[in-house]
């Protein structure tokens, strides 16, 4: 590694997330390779100690700030869900169907936000009548239809609005503030909306729900969109005049995917939040209202690998190819189709060969007939041959549920849980 | 409609696939509202009729030059696939799950091909056993693999090179031909691979298969990579120094998705085909050998309509929306998350209120909690509200397979074939 290069990203988080045992790869602490051999390839592998720990850090830069709900559109696996549960954390949901993954992890309905723009009104009812925590309504037929839900179910439905804000602030890979948006109520606009709700007897007001980007790697880009969704919050808090009860600052979160990219750096995180909770504090309409941040991707993304082994290799007009049996099926973010403008590779490693150098570059493709087909497309790896091993990580969040399963009728891959009792199937 | 405007090719479509009957598009003579209250919304809906008439035009316009294998990847419903078996089409497929969704449909193993570059172990050894017609080989392993099957189950098996053509032609949305790949054998460096075929007793060399590309949309460009294809044939077939049984000269046979985009001109692609005739007539080492075309998108595109509901409707900051109860998780396609350079809107229309005039441009998107669920981003539409349907036309191929349909854990599409016998659900 020569001094001016940058360490690429996969030995970094090879350092800082997993280890290697003679020439394997180590995910909490089982080889890449026994995982292959006893599940079979190709495998998702989610390493539960390492969401716990994610988890426990995030905790402790929030240092009582802000409570964590998983955001589990980032990975609805229950067993998944369970692990982030145990560490105490509330879940936030954007359908039924995320709903009963979350009670089939065990959750307790009154930890679980309902979030997303177009609810449908028997997602709304099912929810309702199993006492869900908060639902955020984003569009005036929302309104309407958990008021109806609430009268019908003779519950009182707490609700949050969702705020659509008029500044963004920057740096998110997917800013979702200051434009048009189908997402909540315009900021600027907000006062019927709040008169509305409050009007309507089966609905009790919370307070509201932010939610300016995603993927944001900067600390203090962070700090500022929650500072505003305080801001905001006291204002509804003042048109309303009442206290708020709750106050959802989002999630957005970011993980590394490309070299050069860095972690969010905790400390400063932390250092931040002092100032938040001292701006929150002084203001008495929202002093008590508790604060929430909702992750996804930041909790389960590090966690996951997702593991290939080669079908055949091949040159072709001077190119290396390493055709996988896995591929953008199971892992679409991976191939750059999910919404990436510039395609850029995942980190990826050779996970039975670690340690050996690269051989020359190589394309690696999955086994769909389309060149979209293609997960790295200048890998440092060595002189690979079938049956070997290629880990791309990151790979817990937006990875298999975000993938097209059934393009070209291949089987689902296994997902596959290592935690302290060892490895176990969980898909 | 000013002169000097392209007609909208929603509008275009109605008129030469669909049909109209008072504010209401019709399926195969059956009312999308009809439809949508029968099997509800989000809803996946096939024409029958529609499919049958393009695979006979389509036959017509070959006039005998090549047959017909629907490429099954386009579409895997059995039922559809079986609208193509009862029209005498062969089957391309890529999979051991196409090949099982195949035999589902009723297809015989004997008129199916198998071609992708990453067969695996256990695929090659099922559909050897099951007596498959044809596999194309791709790269080295798979030839040993292939060998080893017909060892294994006493079958001499029937292969295909596959080829990776020196030139392309232009015109294709995405070429596959001329650059290194990972899809079948170089072209320029073919004489060692039909050497090792041809010298493996388990092995029985049919011919050649080539792809060059794929959405293509003018006969004039097909033509050509066709006569290329029949030119490497007659080349492998001199190094092998007999005829050759079968050239498949692949698919890529476009639709129109864009206003503007013109179908594939039939009368166009008859009188190159007549060229073609010729010229392979003009070549004894191909001439009697069957040639054969595997076309997906083409055949089963035009035939498919994505309905969904609005959800609601709203205006953000100037700006219309209509938040549907489908999306991108149902149709990635559409949403310009498959591929796509350039994001631009499927033809779409209000199916249930045909003929009135636009009210004002809208977004319309998907429930999910992302901005990539856009589904058009300037749509002329009546002023719609919930419980209105719009129809996403030309979405028979590379729809529901190949979408995410996991992602947010929202409930699967119907799937509906409308025939003469009237409306049934197929999944």
């Amino acid at each position: 590694m020569s001094s001016g290069q940058p360490i690429p990203l996969a030995e970094q988080l090879i350092a800082s997330q997993f280890s290697v045992r003679g020439a394997d790869l180590m995910i909490g602490g089982v080889a890449a390779r026994d995982l292959a051999d006893q599940f079979g390839t190709p495998l998702y592998v989610y390493d539960a100690g390492l969401i716990r720990r994610t988890c426990r850090d995030l905790a402790a830069a929030l240092d009582g700030f802000a409570e964590i709900h998983f955001s589990i559109k980032a990975n609805p696996n229950p067993a998944v869900i369970a692990v982030l549960l145990e560490e105490g954390a509330g879940l936030e949901i954007a359908s039924l169907g995320e709903f009963r993954a979350a009670l089939a992890a065990g959750a307790d309905p009154a930890r679980i936000l309902f979030a997303g723009p177009g609810k449908r009104a028997d997602e709304i009812d099912a929810v309702v009548a199993a006492g869900i925590g908060e639902i955020h309504l984003e569009t005036e037929e929302e309104i309407g239809r958990v008021a109806a839900a609430g009268a019908r179910h003779g519950r009182r439905v707490a609700v949050s609005i969702r705020v659509n804000p008029v500044a963004e602030a920057q740096g998110g890979a997917m800013r979702m503030g200051g434009k048009p948006a189908p997402f909540g109520f315009d900021e600027e606009a907000i006062g019927p909306v709040v008169d509305r709700i409050m009007a309507l007897p089966d609905l009790d007001l919370q307070g509201v729900h932010m939610f300016a980007g995603t993927q944001i790697l900067d600390a203090g880009v962070l700090a500022t969109q929650w500072r505003h969704g305080l801001e905001v919050a006291a204002s509804v808090a003042r048109h309303a005049g009442r206290p708020l009860r709750a106050i959802d600052l989002g999630g957005g979160l970011g993980i590394p995917y490309f070299t050069g990219e860095m972690a969010l750096d905790l400390a400063h995180l932390k250092s931040e939040v002092a100032a938040l909770t001292a701006f929150k504090q002084a203001e008495p309409l929202i002093r008590d209202a508790r604060t929430l941040i909702e992750p996804g991707r930041y909790l389960v993304g590090p966690a996951g690998v997702y593991l290939m082994a080669v079908n055949a290799a091949k040159m072709s007009r001077g190119q290396r190819f390493l055709i996988m049996d896995g591929g953008m099926h199971h892992h679409l973010a991976a191939s750059g189709n999910l919404g990436q403008i510039v395609k850029r590779d995942y980190p990826i490693v050779a996970a039975n060969r670690m340690g050996e150098g690269a051989f020359e570059p190589a394309v690696v493709v999955g086994p769909l007939c389309t060149p979209l087909d293609t997960l790295a497309r200048k890998a440092m790896l060595p002189a690979m041959v079938a049956d070997d091993l290629i880990a791309v990580l990151q790979s817990g969040a937006y990875g298999l549920s975000a993938s097209p399963a059934g393009f070209l009728s291949h089987p689902a891959p296994a997902e596959v849980l290592v935690d302290q009792a060892g490895a176990r199937r969980i898909a």
